[in-house]
């Protein structure tokens, strides 16, 4: 089938994504694909598959591909002998600012272009982790108890320690520290404040279990990935999970009751359904005194969680036949009309 | 000052910000303003000034002046001869889909052009007002009892007559219905879900006292407009909205005491730090046994509720001085960098 990866974007997980696009490349080969890279001052160039490695990017190599630009239902390549339409569905790879915050999804909606990916609403309430707990709080999803605080707010903690301190909009554990006492907190603070003026505060649970799902709708039915109980440390920092964002070994089930996989699942649908219709996301649970948390909802995960899905290829295939259909609405001039007959004009 | 006002869009409210954007043009008489259209097919167009009538759009007229397309800081109109930019401070107008939804806003955001308007996440929050609950919920501000449906749904519908039945996601009172008793119902919902999938029902509340308060953030203090106690009617309905967008006489200040005043602004200043900054909104209260209930966020008021400010051009001026800042993330490539050298390449 034809994909055309959207990669890159003006995000501190810029080179992430260019990880994930690269991991992609390999993990859908047979596909027919084509690559757009979304520079840093947003201008989109067409790579060419051959240069797909991390120093074409690093080193400015891409300046001299194609520029592309976005028209009604495609990427264009504009030359002096006419113009080439890129018009295949879009896989949205641009992790975190400009993929996950709804702006890419709000761009491809503007000009008609099918994508995977979160839809803008979707977005909103995956990327910044306060508004995720207001989703699990209105659908009556358990997570995990928090406290917001803003960079003028005083630093008046009722959460006990240990403490998580992370940037309300961030991935890929950026900015994130665990704060094991009061005097290790301002620094924990500044950190996260250094890349969010919002910044959210959790208990650090111990000894807890942790379990990741992805999935995905298509034909009106979630189709999941195996559960998978992910590495154990205390929290992978940026460096590894920048390593982690090029996996494509397919992983071993998490050795757990088909009971708590049902219930794995359900809480995944529950916060899926109505919100994330055309996107793959990966839910990463926790598991405490038996009851499950939602901790995080990532809509576009690393590599697509690639590794956790049995047939990779077959599952982009169907959600990529049922994405929703766009909203355009048919624009009419009735009550202008009405009006101008009634004063005669 | 200058100002760019960019109405149209593929909205259910096409017309109605027509009827917005010919009123601003009369109110902010002295201006420098250029006006953008946008169409159904989301072409955008310069409009002259002097063709700024209904009949110009309702006719076509306005396919014949130029085209514009976006790049990066300024909307451009080419030729033979070169290019035009402008890039004056954008005043977002579109109601409803595409305005209010966070796709305009996305773009502007993605193109670094500086506008009035809610931006994504606030436009999430406003446009569907499932989500306003939600808001309100997690803000304690109180707001009417409501129930969900989706068209899906079996109608078990647990609030009490009378009651009313909304689309989630359109303003103007598009769809919206007063039901009265039960055989009144599947009527009802059938306009609703012509326009949404999701519609919102809420107890019809009689004898109930409104209140719109219209405000803005400027050099990080709200700026409010008076209160005023709109027109009382069961409610109106498109046709009535449609002339009451071109209002723009100035309104007389609602009768109520300087206590309930303090607790409107009190509860309007909730719902918009954190989340409305760079944009003027009109919140819609009703109160209740002397208590205050949120009842909608208009994040794109029709005239930008021009006729509840005593001086309208002044509060635009301020505002469009204190836009927030652009988010642009700095790309780096220190990780490709140092995996690139211990590699020895």
């Amino acid at each position: 089938m034809k994909l055309t990866i959207l990669f890159g974007g003006a995000s501190f997980e810029h080179e992430i994504s260019i990880v994930s696009a690269i991991t992609l490349k390999e993990k859908l080969s047979g596909f027919d694909l084509n690559f757009i890279f979304c520079d840093n001052d947003h201008t989109f160039y067409l790579i060419d598959p051959s240069k797909m490695k991390a120093t074409t990017f690093s080193k400015g190599a891409h300046k001299k591909m194609p520029v592309l630009t976005l028209e009604n239902g495609s990427f264009v390549q504009k030359s002096m002998f006419g113009s080439t339409k890129y018009n295949d569905v879009v896989l949205n790879l641009i992790h975190g600012g400009d993929g996950e915050d709804g702006t890419i999804a709000a761009l491809l909606d503007f000009f008609s272009i099918k994508y995977i990916g979160p839809r803008v609403d979707a977005s909103t309430f995956s990327y910044d982790k306060r508004y995720t707990k207001w989703l699990c709080e209105a659908k009556s999803i358990r997570s995990v108890d928090y406290q917001m605080l803003t960079s003028d707010d005083v630093k008046d903690i009722t959460i006990k320690y240990p403490l998580i301190v992370k940037p309300a909009t961030l991935g890929s554990s950026i900015g994130v520290s665990i704060v094991k006492e009061e005097s290790e907190l301002d620094y924990a603070l500044d950190s996260a404040f250094e890349y969010d003026k919002n910044v959210i505060i959790e208990p650090f649970l111990e000894g807890v279990k942790e379990y990741n799902l992805a999935g995905y709708m298509a034909d009106d039915k979630i189709h999941f990935s195996i559960v998978e109980e992910p590495q154990k440390e205390e929290f992978l920092d940026f460096e590894k999970k920048y390593m982690d964002f090029s996996r494509s070994e397919q992983v071993l089930k998490a050795d757990i009751s088909d009971e708590l996989v049902r219930r794995l699942k359900s809480t995944f649908e529950k916060a899926y359904r109505g919100m994330f219709e055309g996107a793959l996301i990966r839910c990463d649970f926790f598991v405490v005194n038996n009851e499950v948390y939602l901790n995080e909802i990532n809509p576009i995960p690393g590599s697509m969680a690639n590794y956790l899905f049995e047939d990779f290829k077959s599952s982009i295939e169907a959600l990529s036949s049922s994405l929703p259909h766009s909203k355009r609405v048919k624009v009419t001039y009735e009550y202008i009309h009405s009006i101008s007959s009634a004063k005669g004009k």
